[in-house]
């Protein structure tokens, strides 16, 4: 069985990433999220192993020592990680491991994991940014102003991803990013076992 | 109207490139074949400017001298080359051009134009290559053995290629190609325009 890859998404707070990653699920069983632990009580409704796995500050702190974690954060006093043991058991099943998380730790994602897909999704124009974070109508014009600069930080690094997805009609990005994946396992980093048996077979032909 | 970009694709003989390069011209109209300018004499039935822009020696010498080859070389007395202008105007009018280089070639189009693609094409195992090779019937063992010889020596250079597509069946082969070439244009490299432009709009927002 072909083996899944790591999917790094980020992009802009209101490009509409968590969308486009609900329908990506919604749309093919050879994707699935990556679940985070974390120290946090569960909230009602989350369920353990869907949304979160549940731990103590003891078990979360062995883990890291057991170098368990792709990445992890500490945040108001609450602990969040990503689980190597998870996300290495869902490639190995042939699952295309979708990560939601930001720049920092995406370029770190990249270094312990070469042959991840890192996306960045973008709305086509920051006017239309704007307007989305507006159209939400849930947060005051403070906050809305603080993504929008923080947006701007954060274009900075637009270049250090592989591939760029402009989010303007929603079925389109997610067809958009399906086929970017598809193609990026072509790339050669993503096909060495490939080439390296090619290479081999080929060599008793050599002269 | 979006500029088309440069496509270069390299394989080793047999792999059935030529084939997969008829049918996306036959597919698509957004894709053209790039036109080699040549010293030597027209065959019978080769038409100027489709199959070739027939030169003087004097007139392929002046263009090199101008820097008006993308790329050329000497061979067995006639000169070929790729010029510089009817690439540049093909892209100009929104097509993606083909070329249908060897690696050395395509190395330096990825130097000249960094936002080329460089495709491989590679069968999916090393017999199916002799397979096809034999199979063509048009060719002596030696010359079948040379080639294979070659292959493997082609094959180290795989790694530099920005894809590796597999030729297994035609069709999916060239449905491959195309939705390679879409994806390639979402790569930080080939979106600058449009994310510089984004930066700057960003800007005004940032506190």
């Amino acid at each position: 069985m072909e083996k899944g890859i790591l999917v790094v998404i980020s992009g802009f707070s209101g490009a509409g990433k968590g969308t486009v990653v609900k329908k990506i699920l919604e749309k093919s069983s050879d994707y699935c999220l990556s679940v985070s632990m974390t120290t946090r009580n569960p909230r009602p409704g989350e369920v353990e192993g869907k949304d979160y796995f549940f731990v103590t500050r003891e078990k979360f702190e062995q883990t890291i020592k057991e170098n368990g974690f792709v990445e992890y954060a500490e945040f108001v006093g609450n602990y969040y990680g990503t689980p190597r043991a998870y996300v290495e058991q869902k490639i190995n099943e042939g699952k295309n491991v979708i990560l939601e998380i930001e720049i920092q730790g995406a370029m770190n994602i990249k270094k312990i994991y070469p042959e991840s897909v890192l996306l960045f999704i973008t709305p086509p124009t920051a006017e239309e940014l704007e307007r989305r974070l507006k159209d939400r109508g849930t947060e005051t014009d403070d906050v809305i102003a603080g993504r929008l600069s923080r947006a701007y930080e954060e274009a900075a690094g637009i270049d250090e991803y592989d591939f760029v997805i402009v989010n303007d009609d929603l079925d389109r990005c997610v067809e958009d990013v399906l086929e970017t994946i598809e193609s990026a396992k072509r790339e050669p980093v993503r096909v060495k076992a490939f080439t390296e048996s090619l290479k081999e077979d080929l060599k008793k032909y050599h002269k």
